[in-house]
């Protein structure tokens, strides 16, 4: 399941949506349609929202949401409100299922004008989603807040778009699960896949196997009551909660309570390490069909929705092989392989969950020749086998190429589209089986403080990808918007951007965390696999460092490097912007010094500073040299890129982003030396020196 | 009740108690005894907490309290604990009282070896302080966490310490006094005085006067559910709750619902400006009597603390003086002027109040000659209104000099002790009468996003001043300690630092806020009295401005102040660290401009930037000719000087504390130039130019 694309979907930004206009607003996922009018309708302390047709509880409930966070992010206080002032008025006919469902009613119209808006949707349902779309258009002027007058009919590309929260590896708290909801809902995810069992932890409160939660947890599992909680607070908010119970492999914390159930002789102890383990459930005895019906009455009764994920990943075969039990199981079931065997002890699951009305989900493996034809599969090993799944005729959902947990930049993950690839040879009743896809967080390097800033802003990326017409596909445009979405994501609850910054407070003790904030700007997190290879990680390892206050992606990279390309082209501002950062770069290194004497835990930020001062140094003499306008010797520029290239190399599991913006401008210095640019000032080449 | 201390109470620092030495745990309040011993105990996954003796649920949730922000605040992950591993053992032998009470045993002690820590106290509330201390203590090295080796014995000076939240004059949802509570117990203050009505809002569920929250609150009020959970929660860290319902003025609010009372005729509206207003119950008829009998039934069978705040400041006599009825009804009691009439309105809420247990409590106004002795005076006036009390036999609180609202600097509000001023003439007898102190923070100018950023940090110097021996004064070792723990208030879910970034972001809209922060960093925002001149502020204007993300006191300058000292004297570390920000301050200009034409709401932003670039600009000047060496002319200073005199004018109602450090290496030239300084290089005063 830690599969990163090994294949790049790259794609060159379209043209085919238009690039964000300042005066359009900041929309995330951009609406099916959109049309912007002349006006704007003021965001006042007597603004009103009144529910016209329908109303429940629901519905009531996100009114109350609205008005809080629309307070919060913009600072306007609401009072009660004189009669008949202009405000919003929802205009929905039904509830929607009590339980959100795949496939429901999520379509919404919204006309803002001067005078009021009103939000027009079959259902509450398509309700919220046009409250989450008002919410992001509050806009300031010098007068305050307004909304602009805009006509927006939005409707979702795919019915299933999902974010996967691995709780398992870390423990995440019911806050944490809670507010990431709040996200979701924000951008319109609507399927939370909650991955509560790992050979780490078995997270949810079992009444009929107490030993689950009660040895297998080190304490931390959610009580029913709190799931039933995280299921009621989902469905107010329009989201599907699937739960997952990883079998028959990834169960090593079963085993801690219920070694009986084990293909090998126990006794077990929680998994400490990351990776694939041996433990495995016996598929050779009875008694385990026994308990695993037993535990999935008990959970299929606990959480309504109507899909229920087994897992089914990365069984290691050595207990099957080297049980004698097993063996003579395989053999009179005439079972060849352990394939086969996973297969076998699949039916048996399938007709558990089916007996109890569920339909079951799995990553790939479960993808085999028997497969009942209502299961789900959810790819994670490409492309082609979200195709091959459709092609034999089951419904699939792509997560391949969404794994947050490799920090790949959004513009990646938003580029990656499930109908690409192998899915473009599909025909339209295969490809309508592509039910859409899911984000998921594994998380063996993130914490509860350090999980919503590898969520966030990110998700957003995949979460347009999923909801907008496939042709909206700007990158810079959704850049644009995310960054702004971003900002407002936090009157959520999510600490996405407060968090890195107590992150940085904590290693900077108690001095001021300044020179810290300059340098983890300039750099990036690394992913899940060089992570791996860095040092010997266990859950017991704390996740405090630099690099768990770095991102995945640098904002203010990102903009210096936008800088550097318009730099190279004359820009005065940018270069001065560019100037302004790499002169600080380079200051930065003697007061960071300071703070490493104080707190020996900052030992291994030195290199760092080293890298990110000299990328720094590199850049203020590139950018003098750009501005003189001269050519440069081949040998200049091969000495710089060589010093960039040390420069670049990783440390302390971070990557040096301050590299980017120089090496751009050190690229536009050796096109024009080259006869590419306009090197009007100074005929001759320099000599490098 | 807004009145700033108009005499302020500055003391040197005293050289009584020991500066921090930097081996020294960050503690806050400081502990009445403690010694460092030699060695470490280190934080690792097996750490465990045990209560062996006493136990009860509220130690065990206090335990688990620990253990989860422990891990917070280092990032170390707890896990079933191996057994018999290091860790910190609990002894205590009693609960203490169900509710908090006055004067209850609070001491604790605590002794830290590189085996083990114990925590020893008589009740739980004594080991509710202890937890907070070890927390505090927590220290990163190079192998991780640790507590530092150390014996403390402690308990408070003064029995009563408050914090008082005004939740009407703006609202204050439950989430905002849930995680002041955390703040409250974690500097070990102890009572939470919770001001939950005024002219602008009445904010309790009252069952039997239904109207008083329906009509009186905007909507927004506690259930009484909610004011048990508060309470609750409160009681678990220790802290009692007075509640404070204003009466007879200050009940604007009430008569929206029930005109009936008032002295003259409605219809009444919820108040929206700030002030004193002439509204006030009607104390001539009986029937208001048996209202507020019955409204106080109710509420003091919801609140079960023993004291009960009336308010009863600032009556405005105009609708008593107006009203032939209450002239009436003061002639035939002989009540000849208003003061006299409040007095009798106050015997019978007194008479009300002892029936149902009660003590009565109120600001100094109350204090009249047939006040029964059990009261309680909250002193807002002056040291002396408190010392009156105490002559007179009443016990009394301390709120003059502790109005956070006012924006001093933590310095002042620490310098200033209950028993200091008219109060040091008092005998033993009557002093200890004087049962503490309380901040206050009223909320005109915060809003539930900003509340936090104006109490915290410095409510822990009012903490310290109320806890800590009297001996305890030396400022600079109080802010390195309030620095420390600053940081780690974050933790217990107060957003005192994140708050002003989210605001930052707000203001900065889609682009990088870096250059508001940079501009944030080196201005503090104006208090109460300059606020309410600047302009027309009411509970409808938005507090989402500038001088909103800014704060009472910039740990920024008060860095560069103490560099200034030291660069004067030649120091080349702190002449860099000055350098530094000036220069940043003074190319700061050009990226704001950028962001003041993206969001014209930043548009009064401008001059404040002018004049930080300013400052910044002088700051470089004056610090080169520092480090010149030279004497200077009288004309070159005063010219500086006025520069920066124009500099420090407040605009946008923000304080231009950039100013300071450059002052100070001003005054620092102007010494050496008359002489009294070490000028060594350059023998000649230099012309002003």
């Amino acid at each position: 399941m830690k599969v990163g694309p090994s294949v790049l979907v790259l794609l060159a930004a379209s043209t085919v949506a238009p690039a964000l206009n300042s005066a359009q607003p900041a929309l995330m996922p951009w609406p099916a349609k959109l049309t912007m009018e002349l006006g704007e309708l003021p965001v006042t302390p007597g603004f009103s929202v009144r529910a016209t047709r329908f109303r429940d509880a629901r519905l009531e409930a996100a009114i109350r949401r609205f008005t809080d966070r629309l307070s919060l992010s913009t600072g306007v206080p609401f009072v009660t409100p004189a009669a008949g002032g202009p405000g919003l008025q929802i205009e929905c006919s039904a509830s929607g299922p009590a339980i959100p469902e795949l496939g429901e009613d999520e379509a919404y119209r919204l006309d803002v004008a001067p005078s009021g808006a009103k939000l027009t949707a079959a259902t509450v349902t398509g309700a919220l989603r046009g409250l989450e779309t008002l919410l992001q258009m509050a806009s300031p002027d010098a007068r305050g807040y307004h909304f602009p007058a805009v006509q927006i009919e939005d409707r979702p590309r795919f019915a299933w778009r999902g974010l996967m929260l691995d709780v398992s590896r870390h423990w995440m708290p019911l806050s944490v699960v809670l507010r990431n909801l709040d996200g979701m809902a924000a951008v319109k995810l609507n399927v939370f896949h909650w991955h509560l069992s790992d050979d780490q932890g078995f997270r949810v409160e079992s009444k009929r196997y107490p030993k689950l939660q009660s040895l297998g947890s080190d304490g931390h599992y959610y009580t029913q009551d709190e799931v039933r909680q995280v299921i009621a607070y989902a469905a107010d908010r329009g989201i599907r909660v699937v739960p997952e119970f990883d079998m028959p492999g990834h169960t090593t914390a079963w085993f801690t309570g219920y070694p009986e159930f084990a293909s090998a002789p126990g006794p077990y102890a929680i998994e400490r390490d990351w990776g694939i383990f041996k433990p495995t459930l016996d598929p050779s005895r009875e008694a385990t069909y026994q308990f695993v019906e037993g535990l999935l009455g008990e959970l299929t009764a606990l959480f309504p929705d109507r899909f229920f994920h087994i897992g089914g990943d990365e069984v290691d075969p050595e207990q099957w092989n080297q049980s004698a039990a097993v063996q003579a199981f395989a053999k009179q079931h005439g079972l060849a392989t352990p394939a086969a065997i996973q297969e076998h002890f699949n039916r048996r699951l399938q007709a558990i969950l089916k007996m109890r009305g569920k339909t079951m989900t799995g990553w790939d493996e479960i993808l085999a020749p028997d497969l009942p034809h209502d299961a789900v599969v959810q790819s994670w090993r490409g492309q082609s086998s979200l195709a091959e799944a459709a092609r034999k005729g089951y419904r699939s959902v792509l997560s391949f190429g969404y794994y947050l947990n490799y920090l790949q930049p959004a513009s990646q993950l938003y580029a990656n589209d499930p109908l690409d690839g192998d899915a473009e040879a599909l025909n339209t009743a295969q490809a309508a089986l592509i039910l859409g896809g899911e984000s998921c967080m594994w998380s063996e390097y993130v914490s509860q403080e350090t999980v919503d800033s590898v969520i966030w802003p990110r998700v957003a990326a995949i979460a347009e990808r999923l909801w907008s017409p496939r042709e909206t596909r700007d990158a810079e445009s959704m850049y644009t918007r995310m960054e702004a979405v971003s900002r407002t994501l936090e009157y959520t609850g999510l600490t996405h951007r407060s968090g890195p910054e107590r992150e940085l407070d904590r290693l900077a003790k108690s001095s001021d965390p300044e020179p810290l904030r300059v340098l983890v700007r300039a750099i990036e997190a690394q992913g899940h696999d060089p992570r791996a290879a860095a040092r010997h990680y266990t859950s017991l390892v704390p996740l405090n460092r630099l690099v768990d206050a770095a991102t995945a992606e640098s904002e203010l990279i990102r903009a210096l490097e936008k800088s550097a390309h318009r730099a190279a082209e004359g820009n005065a501002r940018d270069r001065e912007f560019l100037r302004r950062n790499f002169a600080l770069w380079k200051s930065n290194r003697k007061p960071l010094d300071a703070l490493i004497a104080a707190n020996p835990a900052l030992q291994e930020i030195g290199p760092v500073a080293d890298a990110v001062a000299e990328a720094g140094a590199l850049g203020l003499e590139v950018l003098d040299y750009l501005q003189g306008g001269r050519p440069a010797s081949e040998d200049w520029i091969a000495k710089r890129k060589a010093a960039l290239d040390r420069c670049a190399q990783p440390r302390a599991e971070v990557v040096i982003a301050a590299v980017r913006p120089v090496r751009l401008l050190l690229d536009a210095i050796e096109l024009r030396s080259r006869g590419g640019g306009k090197s009007s000032e100074g005929a001759n080449a320099v000599r490098g020196n």
